[in-house]
C-alpha cells in the first residue's frame, strides 16, 4: 500500500460522517485506518464500508495511534474543542465540522492549541468550495467587481431541526446564519458591526427556547460596504441560498436554480424543480472541500478555512444574536 | 365630441409629461384640453402632438376653467402640494406624480384638502400597474403565500441624478428607496419601524449634500413579518429592480430578466442585456396608471394609489431618513 | 392640422384592425380619415374611437378619394390582391396583411401592379419588429456569428383555428408556418429546397381539409445552411415562438421566456406563466411595423418588408406545402 | 472481503476508463479484480489506483478467470464485438461502452451470442441516467404529456475529433447522432423512418472522409409523432445538447443552461458560462450508469439499455447515413 499516503481516521459516523465517506473511500491518497463512534455498532457498519478500516468507541485510541494522521471530526458540536486540542496534542492533522464551539473563549482555547502545536486544520465551511462560490471569489480577487458596496445572501432551510437540535445549537444566528457570516467575510472581508432583528413566526420551539426562526442582519465592513443576510428555518418549496456581491463593475449572484435539468411546460406555464436538501445543492463542494484539506496536508500548505476564520464567524454570529437582544447595533470589537 | 367622456389638461411639459402623452393621446375616453408649462414653447411643443390641446404657461387658466374636469401634475416636487390643493378646490379629479411633498406636514396639510373636497386623487406610484407587481399583490390577497414572513426589494439606478437634482431630492430615502417603501405597503401591509444605513461609496455630490448613495434599510412590518431594502444610486450593468415577498407557502420573486427577448451564446458561455433606463422596465405600467385614474374617474369609484398611500410611503422615508443620521431603529409613530 | 402628414385609411375592421387602431390614434403623424368595411356598424364604431375618421362599407370611395395618402389592408385573406391593386392602380401607399394571396400567379399580378405603380409597399410580417428578431438581425449583418450553419424554428398555436378559418388558410405550411419562413429568409437568406412532413394529431377538421396540424420542414437556404422549423396548430401552455441562428462563432436565440415578470417558488419547485396569445407576445412589433411603413413613407424610401418577402416567403410556403404532399424534397426553382 | 459481491474488471485504460475507476473505487459492492489494456503501463498506472487490482494486456487472461464475474468494455470500437462474445460465452455479465459495432451484421452476430449466453449485458448510453432524462423518461411513462406529438434533440460537440478518430468513427450519424437517436427511442419510441441531410461546413477531414460536421435529420416514429435531431461537430460555446418532447398536455425539456451557478451582470447585461465538455455535463450519468449495471447483476433482473436499445439506436443511425447519401426518406425495415 505504498500509494496511500494519508492514515485518516474519522470520529462521528452521523450523516455528515457517512456522506464524507463517499469522499474518503474515492481517494485514492488516503487510506481510512478507523472510525470512532460512541455508537459501536454505527462505527461498524460505517467501518464496513471503508476497505481496511476498523471501529471503536473510544477517540482515545485513535489519538494516541502512531498509525493516524489525520483526523475527521463529524461529532456533535459540544465534543469539538476538546477533540481539536487531543487531535492537536498528539500532532495529528485536524478537520473539524463548524463550528468549534458556540462559546468565544472556549473556541479561542481550542484554537490557541492548535496554534501552538502547529498541526494543519481546517474548518468546515463547505460552500467556500462549491464552484459558484469559488469563482465568485476568484473573479472579486482579480478585480472583476472593483470597489464593493453590497453585499446580500440568503439561507433559508427547508424546515427547522428538531427540538433536541435546536436547545443545542447556539440560536438561529450561530447554527444557521454562520454560513452566511462565512461567505460575507470569503467574498467582502472582515465585518465591523453588526445589526440583527429576529422573530418568531412559526416555530413553538424556537419560542419556548428564546430563539428566533426568523431573521435579519446588516452587516457593515471594515472597507465601507454594507451587507444584509435573510434567514428563516423554514422554506415550503426547498433549500434557498443565494448571494449576491454588488460593486462598482457590476454584480455577482451565486444561485443553483433548480436541482435537475428539466422544464415542464404545461397549461398555464412552466415550472422547475428545487434544490430540497443542503446535500443536494452542496454534494461536490463537501467533497471538495476534503479534498482540499488532504491535499494541503499532503503538500504541507496551511488548509483553508482555518482558524482565523472558525473565529471570525463566529464572532459575526455572537455579535448579531447580541444586537438582536439588545436592539442596537453591535460592534465587533465588543465581542471578546 | 360626445363620446369624450373627460377633459384632462396636462400640468408639465417635462420627461415624465411627455412619456403621459403617449397614454394620453392614445386613450379615446379622454380629451386633452390644455398643456401647461412655465416654458411656454415647452407647452407648446407637447401641446402639438394633442389634437384640440392648447399651450399656456398659466396654470391658474386651467384652474379655473370649466373645460377641464381632470389635472395630470408632472411638474417639479415642489409645486405639487399647491397644485394639488388648487385643483381640488376647483374641484377637479387629480392625478400627482410622487411625492406630494418632502415636508410631511405639507403633504398633510395637501391632502386635507383633497380629502375635504372630495375629488378622486391618485399618486405617480406607477409600480403597482407593472403586470409583476400588480399580479404578486393578487395572489398575495387571495392568500397564496398563507402568512407572510420576509420581504426584499432592490432599487438601483443606473447613475446618479445631477447634483441640482439632488438637492431638492429630500434624499436616497425620500427620493428613490420611496419606491420600494410603497412595494412594502402594497404587498405586505404596514410598517411599524425602520432601521436604516447609508454610506457614500462613489457619489461626491451626495457626500457634499449631507446624503447617501448606498443605503439599506430593515422593516419591521405591523403584521410582524421583516422586510429589507438595498438601495444604490449607481449599478454599472443598469436599473435593477427586484422584489420578492416570502411566506409560509412560499416566495413570490417580481423580476425583469433581461429586455430583448435575446440569448447570444458565444465563446465561454451566454448572455443577455438588461433593461437600462426606468423607462424601458415601467414603460406599460405608466400607460396603465393613467388608464386606471381616468377609469376610476369615469365610473366614480376612488382611485388608487391615495392620499393614505402618499403619506404611508412618506413616513416610512421620513423615519429611514432619521433612523440613518441617528443610528437606532425609529418607529412610524415617532414621525408626526 | 399641419402637422398631419399622412392621411390613412383603414381597410377592415376585425381583429387586426382593431389592434392598429391603438397605434393609429397614438401616431401624431398620421390622420386617419376613413375606415371601410363591409360590414357598416363595424367600421363605424372603430371609427368613433378615430377622431375624425368616417366610416364606410365601399372601398371604392376610399380608393378614389384625393384625402387618402395611404391605405391598411387586414381584410379578409382573399381581398388583399385586388385591393393592393386597386390600391396602387391608385396611388396610395399600401400596407397589406399577409398574404397577398395563396396562389403564386395571383400574387405574382398583384405585385406586379406594385412594382409598375412605383408606391411604397410593406407586407406584414411583424415579427421582423419584435425587439428580439431585429437585433439578431442586426447582429448577424454584423457579422457577429461568422458563417451560419443552423437556423431553427418553432412556430405553435395555442389552439387551431375555426374549420371555416382553416379551409381558406391554404393549409398549415402557407397559413402558420409563413413566418418561420419569412423568419428563415430575415436571418438567414435564400433558400434552395425544402423538405417537408405534416401529420394529423389531433384535429378532425384538419384531416377532413387533407390538411395536417403537425409538421416539421427542412430548409437547405442558398448560402448552405440547414434549416428545420417545428409547427404545431394546439399547444397547451400557449404560443411557442422560438427561433435560433447557429454559426461558426455562437448561437442567438430569441425566446420570451414568460410573459409576466413574475416568478412563484412553491412547494417542490417554481413556476412561471407564458405567452398564451400572439398578441401577448408581438403586441409591441404590430405596433412598430405601422410606425415603420409610415416612416418609410414619410421619408419617401421604399418599406420593408417588401413585394420580394411576400413572393419569397409564399415560395417556401408552396415548396413545403407539395413536399409534404409528393414525400421529396422539393426545389424552390420547381415552383413557378 | 465478504461485503464484496460482484469481481470486476476493466478492459481499456483510456479516458472513459479512467472516468469509470472514479465510480468503481467508490462502489462499496464492487471489487476491481484487473485492469486491462494492450498499453501494459496504462494498465499499470490504472490498477494503482484500484486497491487490490492486477493489471495486464492480455484479455484472454481475465476472460477466463473465474474470478472475475463483470466486465467493463472501454476499448477501441473495433474491439467491442469480439470482447462482448468472449465475456458473454465466459458468462461475464458485460458492459459495453457504445456501439457494440458499426455495422449491423457483426452487432446483430454479438448481440446473438449475449442473448444465447443468457449473461447480463447493458450498453452505455449514459444520458439516460442523467437526473434530467430520466426523470423526463418517468415523466412520460406516466403519461403526464398524454399523446406524444413531436421530438426534437440537438447534439453539439465543442469541436470535431481528430481525423484518425473520424475515419474509424462510421461518421456523424453513427458517430455523434447516435445518443439522439438513442434518446428518441428512449423518449418517445421506436421509429419507423429517417430523412437526413449532411453538409460539410467547416471540418476538411469530414470532407476528405466523405462524411459531414453538420446535420439534420426528420424521424417518423411509429406511433406517428414527428422528430427531429440537429446535430454539429463544432459550437464555439461548448457542449450543446438540449432535447424537448411535445405532447397533448404540455413539453418536457431537458436543459443545462449553465455549468457554474453563478451569472455575471456587468455593463450591457449578464452572462454566465456553459457546459464545455460531455464529462462536464455528464460525470453524474456516467457514474450512475455503472451503479445500476451492479445493481441489476447483483439483483439478477436484466440492465437497461440492452441489446435491443444497442440494436435500435444502430439501426436509426444506419438509415440516416443512408438517407443522407440517397437524398430520400429511409424506412428502417430497409435496414437489415
Amino acid at each position: 500500500m505504498s500509494d496511500i499516503k494519508l492514515r485518516v481516521a474519522l470520529l462521528g459516523a452521523g450523516r455528515i460522517g457517512q456522506e464524507h465517506c463517499r469522499t474518503l473511500i474515492a481517494d485514492p491518497r488516503i487510506q481510512v485506518v478507523a472510525v470512532c463512534d460512541p455508537r459501536l455498532e454505527a462505527a461498524r457498519q460505517t467501518a464496513a464500508t471503508l476497505p481496511g478500516a476498523t471501529a471503536t468507541d473510544e477517540s482515545r485510541e485513535i489519538l494516541s495511534s502512531s498509525e493516524v494522521d489525520a483526523i475527521i471530526i463529524c461529532t456533535p458540536t459540544d465534543s469539538h474543542a476538546q477533540l481539536i486540542e487531543e487531535g492537536a496534542r498528539a500532532h495529528k492533522a485536524v478537520f473539524c465540522e463548524k463550528p468549534v464551539a458556540l462559546d468565544l473563549q472556549r473556541t479561542k482555547q481550542a484554537l490557541k492549541v492548535v496554534e501552538e502545536s502547529g498541526v494543519p486544520f481546517q474548518i468546515g465551511f463547505q460552500r467556500r468550495f462549491d464552484s459558484g462560490y469559488a469563482e465568485a471569489r476568484k473573479r472579486i480577487a482579480r478585480g472583476l467587481l472593483g470597489r464593493i458596496d453590497q453585499f446580500r445572501a440568503v439561507g433559508r432551510d427547508p424546515g427547522p431541526p428538531s427540538k433536541e437540535y435546536l436547545a443545542k445549537s447556539g440560536g438561529l444566528f450561530l447554527d444557521q446564519a454562520i454560513h452566511e457570516f462565512d461567505l460575507a467575510r470569503f467574498l467582502v472581508g472582515e465585518v465591523q458591526s453588526v445589526f440583527a432583528v429576529g422573530v418568531v413566526r412559526f416555530s413553538d420551539d424556537a419560542a419556548d427556547l428564546g430563539d428566533v426562526d426568523t431573521a435579519t442582519t446588516i452587516l457593515h465592513f471594515e472597507n465601507g460596504a454594507l451587507g444584509v443576510i435573510e434567514n428563516s428555518r423554514r422554506a415550503v418549496y426547498g433549500y434557498d441560498i443565494v448571494t449576491e456581491v454588488f460593486g462598482e463593475a457590476g454584480k455577482l449572484v451565486v444561485q443553483a436554480e433548480r436541482k435537475t435539468p428539466l422544464r415542464f411546460f404545461r397549461e398555464g406555464g412552466s415550472e422547475q424543480d428545487h434544490h430540497h436538501f443542503f446535500m443536494d445543492r452542496f454534494r461536490d463542494a463537501f467533497r471538495a472541500e476534503l479534498e482540499a484539506f488532504f491535499t494541503a496536508v499532503l503538500e504541507r500548505t496551511m488548509p483553508s478555512p482555518g482558524a482565523a476564520d472558525a473565529l471570525g464567524a463566529l464572532r459575526i454570529g455572537l455579535a448579531a444574536t447580541q444586537s438582536q437582544k439588545l436592539g442596537r447595533m453591535v460592534k465587533l470589537a465588543e465581542i471578546d
